[in-house]
């Protein structure tokens, strides 16, 4: 990892919040001083998004050329991908076909400069799956698109929602709940666990040489003894034992219901593994409304975003608040660390 | 509804936290004047509880006869069921035999004077479901007894675990989350949403004249749209839309990951109905851990319990706080006022 700490950011969605957020997230000094922040995006929709929320604008213009790569850049940047026509494309609130592509352009990119080496983490703004989805339709979303570009199966990223209190990881991302019993398996579960500990070590709490991670039950009451759902004692559990066996620091599976409700009171573990969407995301947007961070685990460079959307209802307003953006690059800056 | 307010209290399990917690709420002088409390269980023990928190016995003891029926009670007052070796059967922490078969003699005669109308609610302190199955193998819970004694099929009743900012009701209650998705139906929605719409009538905002009501989504994102499940269209949205036909004021189906994080923060409903057990389960304990209420809607009169289990641990230790307990009662008063 090359010093200072180079981080790519993506504007996300020109006509939502992701401008905003990224401008008050680098007028930060604190962050500031703490990476090397590379922008894609647009240089002229920074700048008047700058100038609308009244904070300085202290990124250098690139124009990157075979001459001039990433690289060698090293100071504060903007990367100039695309060109956008501020007055039709980039309108706050108001998402256009030419943002939908230029978006999914500054992603492309930045992810290029990713995978090269170029960057040491990614740190990406919202975006419209809808909108890209219209000129890219195999596109799923950012925790996808990466896996595929670094050349990894789905199976082997995860995502992992975190806060200052809880950190939360899915092992079932985005399936219907009727199709997540099936999707448990020993061999996943593992994995994910394998993962999901090597990303958190650098947060466990002092004195801890390994993570303590807590494995979540399926069913209601963990299956209360079989009856009702056996996915505790066929897949969970011998998961978390091969684990232990492996020398991870697995408990669980606890019952769902009341494990957040201790946990957020009285911390006991460094990381959660959800077996579904909603199980982990409830409690976490719960706890960490503000400044919750979506991270993707397992690939070979971090990333993470906000935890929110784009929010055209308050694109432009003034109203977009940067805590989670700010999270997110701090999360990398302390991942990295 | 005679008046005061006769409501039935049932002690639990001998050797858990109920008697404690029932002891320390009828201490309450608010709760005390608002209603007569018959409580069903030992005196003896009642009393060594009392002497050992230190707070004041003020029921009389009543053994009820067919000269002496339920009905002429008219002070607070402690109806012996059976009786107890305090020395071996009621030892904190230590659940015995006895205690298991006792703790289901006091449920069951308090239920008998519900179902006969001597008592106006019921308070239910908590049981141990596993040691009354040793004696009672058919015992599913509190829920599934109170429908089966007055003749209710169990989808004629409805679980509502209600707190001071959200009432969260449970579409399907203890079920595998594999049997989940097949379990829900246009039919089965609109009969839980008709008995929340009754049962929180009571508690909906001011200006109100129908209770305003959010339905869950079953899956991630409410499916997004039939990518990734399609209970949604299929089931929930013509349960809701049914439900506004017949003059309910239902909204939804919401996706269940954000929704409670806006809920506490900005409250917009009087309940929300979840389609599973956590679903609903996670975002109440979180939001109220100390003074959740469990009741059951849809019988012919009303049954509250607190939120919390027999918690040997912390039995006889004077470390049980009666926060939930207290907030059962006070529900069944502003239920029945």
């Amino acid at each position: 990892m090359t010093l200072p700490l180079r981080i790519g950011i993506t504007l996300g969605d020109p006509s939502g919040i992701g401008p905003e957020v990224c401008a008050l997230a680098l007028a930060d000094p604190a962050l500031r001083d703490a990476c090397l922040p590379i922008v894609f995006g647009d240089g002229p929709l920074f700048a008047r998004t700058c100038a609308r929320l009244g904070v300085p604008d202290r990124l250098s213009r690139v124009h990157v050329t075979a001459h001039h790569p990433i690289r060698d850049i090293h100071t504060p940047s903007l990367v100039q991908v695309g060109a956008l026509d501020l007055s039709s494309e980039a309108i706050p609130g108001h998402p256009s076909d030419a943002g939908g592509l230029v978006q999914f352009a500054w992603l492309e990119r930045a992810v290029d400069a990713l995978v090269l080496g170029e960057l040491d983490a990614l740190c990406t703004a919202p975006i419209s799956k809808e909108r890209i989805h219209r000129h890219r339709p195999d596109f799923q979303g950012h925790t996808e698109y990466l896996a595929a570009r670094f050349g990894l199966g789905q199976d082997r990223v995860l995502m992992l929602l975190a806060g200052p209190t809880l950190r939360v990881a899915i092992h079932t991302r985005h399936l219907a709940i009727a199709d997540v019993p099936g999707a448990l398996s020993i061999d996943g579960i593992g994995r994910d666990l394998d993962l999901l500990s090597a990303e958190v070590q650098r947060f466990s709490r002092p004195g801890r040489a390994t993570p303590r991670i807590a494995v979540l039950a399926l069913n209601p009451h963990a299956g209360e003894g079989g009856l009702f759902g056996d996915e505790e004692g066929r897949v969970i559990s011998p998961a978390i034992e091969r684990a232990r066996a492996r020398g991870l620091d697995v408990h669980g599976p606890f019952a769902a219901d009341g494990f957040f409700a201790r946990e957020v009171r009285a911390p006991q573990f460094d990381a959660v593994l959800a077996m579904f969407h909603d199980q982990g995301l409830i409690p976490l947007k719960m706890a960490h409304f503000d400044d919750g961070v979506n991270v993707t685990v397992g690939l070979p460079k971090p990333r993470a975003s906000p935890d929110h959307g784009v929010a055209y209802d308050i694109a432009g307003k003034g109203l977009a608040r940067a805590q989670s953006m700010k999270a997110a690059l701090r999360y990398l800056i302390q991942r990295l660390a």
